[in-house]
């Protein structure tokens, strides 16, 4: 139940949260192999992009969703996040003005989060990334948000395209940005041992000079393919 | 707890719905009160229109995620739909092809569904149109999707850019698509009766020939601006 | 200078308008007949259209530029409006919400406005087009802006990536709306003789079965294009 | 080989064109059945759309680039164009100004043309409709475009992300346009006899109450989805 | 008035123009402080950005708008252009070919402009790079403009959702491009020692170990807010 | 004609290629130039861009159509692709899923590959670069095609707004890609020579200070331009 009944002013109670070896499963994991482990169509919007090439981040989301063009409810949201959190912002796609800068980054680098991941704009590009914290975002502008809500922390939101509950667990790096939910996370990790031993096995195959999977020509047979007369 | 735990192929079992009062309580209200009864942000894409402006419906949603250009799992979604329920097809806004045609239409409204919400294409529109069953689209295209998968029945969505749930009560008409989470239900539909008062005071007002709310001035005043040279 | 000096909340004092002469040469001219009297490129945004395609409208413009999501401003704005204005409300091209509804509309007929533009989004569908307010918009939502600004009117603003200044002509029907600069509008009024003189040797050339514009082959051949083979 | 060897201002001399009887397979089949013959994506972009949705055609393309915002090439296509004719005209989905209007439409009826298909935006909405030609466009604005080219008559083009060649069959109705390569035009119309019959079958099995078709859960069971649980 | 009445091919004559003092206020303030002095709306579009994000401008505007895909005015508008000015180029936001590339570049460079912005493409990415010019645009493209017009220079022109007009001074670096009336220039700056101020106190909290500004529970709390129990 | 018949799962054989000189007549030449030589539009859609700036290519197109989100085809392709090759990927601007990633770059270089073009999203950045592959795309994501079909190897295709057929050659660089159809390539390389020496002429003359081309000033008197009071 919400702290306050009041719709568009609430602040969810914390709820569960990934424990540490759960969230080991998945720190430094590349987000195409996590994808690879679940349904692959978990990734959110691909332009949502870190502000440095080499910046990754995993940890449990907390989410907030906010007013496009608004950002009273994400100082909050770093107010009342735990140490390793990811911020997910969901302002809609709104791109008319930032949602944060970097003020907002140095107080959440303060308090320990893995970074912010946001469907919207910043802006202080060069303070951002002198803070340190993994920033994916859209983009930047230099245009400021205003201070009246309403928006919701800890509830669920859509982010990039994709349903972000608190305590999912966020992937990210330079390919962008993947959202595990808690439930499945368990299940995600176990599948990701499979994962890798594909990938070691069409490495192995490639640099054994079979640059084409063996499936491709089945899977084309399958489908009534005729795949012999290119080769003459 | 899934029906079946291979992610991206599971059928979550159903789980609890709005009883006929709650529903009765959002059917035929305008989804701009319901907004109004909310946060003000609950509506989908505002592209996702109904093929006739006269169409509205109203019920909980029976939520299905597919591959974009895909609609194996959309199929196997109105097969185990209920009477009443809103189908809502998350297709990661797709428009190469359409997700469903004139014969997912002609079945649903057999079976009774309230109606379809998807944030892709149909087809057969005249079909669709014959078939009675209200339809919210984004549009509309004569090319047809794969039936491979992978998808979801009955999990949390993204359409329109809003997170729906199983059991959230969806409400559509001319102006578009709002949907209310199923636990705060309760608390929007009370909310609704304010809401209707203030749009009757604002027509017996209007009416009386005030047709300006007193507030604007008084908020425009709290901001700083000075409202008085532009009356000399 | 404006009535109050803080940016963002100013109500700026009318300026000039277009006499009624002036205007009576742009009412009910097509709107393709307008843009072929001025530079050919004056026309906003192709997707803002009237809510009736039957609609029409011609008056000087009346400005509002709005924080993306808020409509503070645009009710003050009616409230200062002259009877005959056109509200062209800026918004940004905000689709989040709608930036009026029915009672701004039912406010504009009642005080004799010619009509409303926005580059966002109405709500009230039904409503709105009930009032018989010529109202040419982007789309329509049901969610709700929030009433908090920042905005400004009587400025100039971008609108459907035309710039419009208060007293410029604005005239819209089924293909679009047009934005007729005050200074220019004289000239322009002028060279609209010259506009239905070309139209209608059009008219005549194709009744009398020449259904090509003799200027076609002779420009193609100053360019270089060989148009003979073709006959053959 | 071309008319003209100047690239950019070329009119490529009639190539070969689809006989009565092939045409004739195509005429008033509905677009989705030729999508389903083919390989399902040959349909042009979704916003393509009729002007009136009773609005269908189908002919050979002839077709035309054009510099965005030039309709010199357009004028001359029609000069050039033969009885049944569909001008496919490719623009770059230009929309910053109209690509023809009413005095380009009233030339093609009049010459026989069986329609036109445009990525871009038309003028004089109820003018082209008064003329009776069925009309594909993405939108409309009042705004004209130049006369100076550069763009191409009777090459291949592509149009709202489709591969036109001139002799292609277009195929139009309420639910957009497909295309029809001509070397496979024999194929596909062969094909439809298939397609029909599936549909069919189809609404046979709905009529007598079979709404889901039997392919459904034994695709689901062979991709490993579990469709039993629910039914309890 | 303008120095030609053939609107569409007009050179409006130079207007007033910020003097040194006015503009050492903006030189090298950052973006996002700019916005805030004005009304937090005055970023043009976040995808306008520089070529290399160590760029950075501040000038009064030369504005000029073409057809899309032109830019015989574009040149134009460099021979009249004066020393330090910015040159602001309105294309429509066309991006189907570029609007201008490195000779523009250098010879804007040769004539001591401060820079360009463009809402469209530019091309030879290396050359502008080489020619020293900070250059704001949306991307680039290898494809050429024509030469035919119409276009304005010194006219009041929309750019990137912002009116800019002649004058005006436009301030530019990596978080984007904001725009001041000249107008409004003398008020702006002097705001701008308010919102240093302001920045400095967030500083120094944040280094105190008060990373989350007071007012933010304030402001909660006003709008009813219960921000208590998540604490606990 | 097609290897299969089977439209949708087909793969042509390979027809004509340009030959070793006429592909050197491409080398290296910057894409702006090829550009000119042709009609200046043949560029594809700006946003296809190099992962890294200073990667070009040159070669014939090979050309796979895919299903968005698929990429079986494209694993066939590589395989039947000869050295020298530009793979030429259309997925109808599919950005849910990345179309191919590091394997398949790795089998392309290994085969020899020119590069890779495509209309949609990549994945493996680091690895992809890695492989020493020039690759231009729209962007990258984690999330992975299916492996279902259908798709087609060596026909025409649409790819970033332009038409692709297989030998035609494809030039890529920082400013983007370019196009020329092979049976037009003789008279662009022929062309070539001309567009050399007018860049040579304007670098001449912008080194002896004249800036501004003489057929500016020309063109726009012919256009009625008054091009003389600005200078006073």
């Amino acid at each position: 139940m919400a702290a306050t009944s009041l719709t568009g002013f609430r602040i969810h109670p914390p709820g569960p949260r990934p424990d540490g070896p759960l969230l080991t499963a998945f720190r430094d994991v590349p987000t195409g192999q996590v994808c690879d482990a679940m349904d692959r169509l978990g990734a959110l919007d691909w332009r949502i992009k870190p502000l440095s090439p080499e910046s990754s981040l995993c940890g449990p989301a907390l989410t907030v969703r906010t007013r496009p063009g608004d950002n009273l409810m994400v100082w909050k949201a770093v107010d009342v996040a735990q140490p390793g959190d990811v911020l997910v912002i969901a302002t809609y796609e709104h791109t008319v003005t930032s949602t944060f800068g970097e003020f907002v980054a140095r107080a959440a680098k303060a308090k320990g989060l893995a970074g912010i991941v946001c469907d919207g704009m910043c802006r202080d590009l060069s303070g951002i990334r002198a803070s340190g914290l993994p920033t994916f975002v859209l983009g930047a502008s230099p245009a400021a948000p205003g201070k009246d809500g309403p928006g919701e922390i800890g509830g669920r939101v859509s982010c990039g395209g994709i349903v972000v509950a608190p305590g999912d667990i966020v992937v990210g790096d330079e390919d962008g940005v993947v959202v595990v939910p808690l439930a499945d996370a368990p299940a995600v990790a176990a599948a990701l041992v499979g994962v890798r031993a594909k990938e070691a096995r069409m490495q192995a195959n490639q640099a054994a000079g079979r640059l084409i999977p063996e499936w491709v020509d089945t899977r084309l047979a399958e489908l009534g393919c005729d795949v012999r007369v290119v080769k003459g």
